[in-house]
Order: C-alpha cells, then structure tokens, then sequence
C-alpha cells in the first residue's frame, strides 16, 4: 500500500517510482478516476488510467528515470494540493551527460483511499538553470 | 464582481479577460495567495499575484489574445477542480496567419470569495490538430 497521510508523500512516492521505473507503483497512487490527465514533456495529453499506464510502460521501457524534484512550490486547501515542482533531470546526450530541468505541475486530490494524483503536467526542458519569476524580481518592476 | 458560482464561470472569465486583454478582469478571477503559480507557454514560472499581474500587462501591452478553449477534460471535487484545456490561438507568422493549440492545466478552487484560479499552466503549442490520446486509443495496445 501507498502510505498516502499527505500530498506529499504521494509525491515522493511519485519520483520513487519514475527513479525506479515501476509501472505498478506508479500506477498506485493515481487516482482510478476516468478524467485523470498526464502530459509528458512535448507530448500529447493522456486521458485515463489505462492510457497514463500505457504511456508510463513506455516511459520505463528502457528503465527508471534520473529525476529529482527541487523548488517545490504549494497551493493547499483542505481536500487539494497544487504543486509546482522544477524537475532535475540526468540525461545522456552526443555531447556526454547533461542536467535538464522541467517544469511540472502536480495536483493531488484526497479520495477516500487517501491522497491520490489526479494531474501532471510536464513542459518540454530547458538545459541548465531555469529561472522563476517571484514577487521579489526587481525586473518586473 | 466576477460571476463565481462554478469553475466553469471562472474559466470563461479567464478566456475573455484573455481576449479583451484586460489585466484587471484577469487578476480579479485569481486567488490572492502567495504561491499561485501561472506558468506562459516556453517560460519561467511566474509565482504570486505581483509578478502575475506583471507577466499579463507584458502578454497584453499589443492587445488581447485570440484564443478559445477547447475539449475541455474535467476532475472534479468538493472544493477544487482541475481542467485539461486545448487552447486555440489564431497568430499571425511570416507565412500569414496561422492557428495553433496549446495544451493548458487549470486549478480553481472555492475559497470564501467563491471559485478562483490558483495555477495555470499552458506548454508551447503546436500548429495544427492536437492529439489526445485517451482509453480507447488502440495505438496503445
């Protein structure tokens, strides 16, 4: 079982389960919903828990994933939770080993088995630092 | 006063504050907390009502935007909603006008004021039909 107490539990259960490329585990703290979205980085989205399951099988067909969530940002409310979340990934490249970040946004619903994923959504990454704009940038000003 | 009595309401409020490119209709539909995140197709991500408000005088300093939402995919709960949207935008490129579909997460919750967005999250788009792929696709099997 998925120890589910918070959201984010359920997203460290997340990145295990990229890290160790394991369709079951994934799969486990999604929610079962009809409506649940998965977007990739630079893919189409993908509806459902049997097409998110197809898509992830895809995604480990080589193995796990180096990925590590950093600048973790919280919307939280009672029963949801939005997470902004900077991916740090390590990837192999013609030119050797590169970090790539990606900007991701996770939300979690409690259901009645606990908190579950219901959306995540990936943009395309981008090589080295990526910067966020906060309510402290002197250049918006 | 914003009509908030969906995330529906909030959502088309979203798309013709868009359209009329009014930054004042726009902000008046997010939430004030400080970790609202909105992320523009290809950019950093833009944390906190300030720096959002920013980030939108800049999209609309030449006027609003033609976009409409399409096929929109909806998980719903008690207090909070999250919506899978294809944006359709109509731009103007070296070759003439052009439409493209950007793939877009929206998260609204209900707070004392009623409904209001608290993240957005749009990928950089791609000209033509985007494709979905969902439970009955039989290119997964």
């Amino acid at each position: 079982m998925v120890d589910a107490d918070t959201a984010d539990d359920i997203e460290r259960e997340f990145y295990e389960a990229m890290r160790s490329g394991d369709v079951g585990r994934m799969m486990a703290l999604w929610s079962d919903e009809e409506e649940i979205v998965c977007v990739h980085p630079g893919s189409p989205r993908i509806v459902g828990p049997l097409a998110i399951r197809a898509s992830y099988e895809g995604v480990f067909a080589s193995g796990g994933v180096a990925i590590e969530p950093e600048q973790v940002r919280r919307v939280r409310s009672h029963a949801s939770e939005v997470h902004s979340v900077v991916e740090r990934l390590e990837v192999e490249t013609e030119d050797g080993p590169r970090t790539v970040r990606v900007l991701a946004t996770n939300v979690y619903l409690h259901t009645g088995l606990g908190w579950r994923m219901v959306a995540h959504h990936a943009s395309p990454g981008s090589v080295g630092e990526l910067q966020e704009v906060a309510e402290t940038a002197t250049t918006l000003h």
